[in-house]
């Protein structure tokens, strides 16, 4: 192989064939093919694109690099969720149970905090003692024994996504649909599921802002998946404002035990059940979308989701004590309030601005080996639509880092939009794409 | 600075400024900033490209990056030449004692071969004895007492081209044209002269085959070397064939000698007068071009230049004796004579096909540090349009290496087609490009 020839070839907008991609990316992992190479391929992937055919090869090449697990001797079907990341999104703490409690096996393999978004390990981790960082062996025991897990990617997963993921972050090769397809899915089709719902956001606090982009990223997900023979649906979800009123660790933690109970967060709880429903529709313990919905509802209200989060906490090493008793937490050295300045209505929030400050106050890392404070986090008081008086809170903060308190209060305000009239309310989910292409959504009322 | 926000906004087409552009180039140089954060910005440039303006300032700073020398203390115009690069490309080692005979200084910073082909340095250092790696003291002493010297670029002279141009060659990202404009203009700005010509090559042995990029090029080189205060003109000049009959590093100097003695090789001195004409007009030596190019021929018909050659060899180490007696050159292992197939006309040559075959039989550089064999090359014995029999000779290949004479003659055969009808002739010339822009051009009689 020629890498420098590989790379004209892929910047005049050529397609590689696997044997290419395979060397190519194969001399990365192995440390023979240089940083700057790679880089070069990445930027040209990112202007030329990759086609269909390409993308789907590409990622195999990327999921071979490491080890695919085989979950095939487990009973049933496997079944994922995977979100492109937003704000407050705890999706995941709910629903994995949820579904894990209709009989549908969830094993999940989770990442940490992204730039202004936080990560479902993370989270997981506020709770003293909780261990994400499992064998392979004890993820196919714990899946065997409670039909969910939640762990962090191991050294084995798609290791060239590991080096190729760290190398775009700093070479601004980042928001490229292929990049990010391969990415994806290479670590979720190494997990050993049969089957995948995707949810997509869009919006001011997603990584793909227009719903044009998302519905581009969707739709090549769904159709990847579906060609490398995993059942794969998605949903374009609302992320122009945070979901559900939780932001940071521990605080996200609290929010998906209240939900767990029975709490009804309507944007949070229709896109748990919305993803849910599919998940146990694809698990095949449903006819359809809406009755996996109504059978998630079902496991939420007979409190056997929140037993079956509870079990997991336990078996993966969590204090269950202290969900049981969420006062008994630490608290945080500070809490602000910020109430509003005038009378009217929340007419819109900056949410990749409420993201970086959410991580500014210690819910997330700003280097790499920056250690998260569980504690930190924004509790929203109002959200999009919600009538506020002047000088009623919109938010309270919470912080442990005393040079961060003057300014907080002020820099919540400046992501905040309050207008005297009522805004349009935003729906939680846009559109649902499957095999067949992209389909307007309506989810049925909830009880 | 944020090294990834300036990579993204290059991405999107931004400009950068001039401080941008400074910081991220030299922390380049200083090694602050690694290779595969500017290989990403490389890349970025390759499809976004740059603004006239942008250009101008990465230009500037590239040559700021090192030394600029000063020849001002000199009486006289300083003037050179530079070519985009090509196939037998030997113009410069007749033109700048030509020149100098005129009585126009020609301080030449010259280059090594790259890929395909050749480079006037290695072309100089088959002469045994010649010295090219001078320092900055005494290029200024030679070109004051001689009013011509042939060196190599020092380390002093824009570190930041030396170390963008190798990671450029291996991450393809050579053929850009604001890439290509500045790392010619910041090398040929910082050697101290007044005015500069260019030959821009075009046709299938040039690193631009269309005439629509070489124009492209040749306007942008023209443009920038006018707006940095040096009086610059170009030509557009024939690629599709080798220019001359000689190819390969001491063959070259053979040819060079000979057209200095007056021997006519009519596409070799129709650019080499023409070149040397705008050189000596720009000098302030002739009214004109076409003036500039008859004051040329009477240099070389006089012997004048030809004197000044040997002055010159003498003056930076070289054995002028056996410039006066070619034949005690060593002879190479192997001669192999490529005779034609069929009846007919030289209808085309696969011109880069030529140049990595003569560069395979040890005439060029396959790796970094490789040693060059100056007996190896080429001699062609037809050009574009020259009748041929069957079994008559075509070219004569010269080459030490026993490994490559089987497959030699059917190589080069592979790079020339032979045809029944006569094919129409090449120019030598295409285009003349000045401050005011493109113009046809057509070379006045020679005598």
């Amino acid at each position: 192989m020629n890498p420098v020839e590989l790379i004209r070839r892929k910047r005049n907008g050529e397609n590689l064939s696997r044997s290419e991609l395979e060397e190519f990316i194969g001399g990365y992992v192995k440390g023979s093919l240089p940083d700057y190479q790679m880089t070069a391929f990445l930027m040209a992937v990112f202007f030329k694109g990759m086609s269909t055919e390409e993308t789907r090869t590409f990622t195999e090449v990327m999921l071979n690099s490491g080890q695919v697990i085989d979950l095939s001797s487990l009973s049933g079907v496997k079944v994922d969720k995977h979100s492109t990341g937003g704000v407050g999104d705890k999706v995941s703490l709910i629903l994995a149970p949820m579904v894990a409690a209709c009989g549908v096996r969830v094993p999940m393999i989770s990442g940490r905090g992204l730039g202004h978004t936080g990560g479902t390990l993370d989270k997981l981790e506020s709770i003293p003692g909780f261990r994400t960082n499992l064998s392979i062996d004890e993820y196919k025991k714990i899946v065997r024994e409670l039909s969910v897990v939640l762990i962090g990617q191991t050294e084995q997963i798609a290791p060239a996504d590991r080096k190729m993921y760290a190398l775009r972050d700093v070479t601004a090769t980042v928001e490229s649909i292929p990049l990010i397809a391969g990415s994806i899915m290479s670590k979720k089709l190494a997990e050993g599921i049969d089957a995948l719902v995707l949810d997509i956001k869009t919006g001011n606090g997603a990584f793909m802002r227009s719903q044009e982009n998302s519905l581009a990223l969707g739709t090549t997900l769904v159709e990847l998946g579906n060609q490398m023979g995993k059942k794969t649906v998605g949903f374009i979800t609302d992320m122009n404002q945070p979901l559900g009123t939780k932001i940071g660790n521990w605080l996200e933690v609290v929010e998906s035990v209240e939900c767990l109970k029975g709490k009804r967060i309507p944007d949070l709880m229709e896109v748990t059940y919305v993803l849910g429903g599919a998940m146990v529709w694809l698990g095949g313990r449903a006819e359809s979308i809406q009755q996996g919905m109504k059978l998630c509802q079902d496991a939420i209200w007979s409190g056997k989701a929140y037993e079956r989060f509870l079990q997991l906490v336990a078996r993966q090493g969590g204090d269950t004590q202290l969900l049981e008793n969420l006062e008994r937490y630490p608290e945080p050295a500070h809490y602000i309030d910020v109430t509003s300045p005038l009378d009217g209505y929340v007419a819109e929030f900056d949410t990749f601005g409420i993201g970086v400050l959410a991580t500014e106050l210690g819910a997330g890392r700003l280097k790499v080996d920056d250690v998260i404070d569980p504690k930190a986090g924004i509790q929203l008081r109002k959200k999009v639509g919600d009538a506020v008086t002047k000088g009623e809170s919109i938010a309270t903060l919470s912080t442990d880092k005393n040079e961060v308190v003057q300014n907080a209060a002020k820099r919540f305000l400046a992501c905040v939009s309050v207008k005297a009239n009522a805004p349009a309310l935003l729906p939680a989910i846009y559109k649902y794409i499957d095999d067949k292409g992209q389909h307007s959504w309506s989810s049925p009322a909830l009880y």
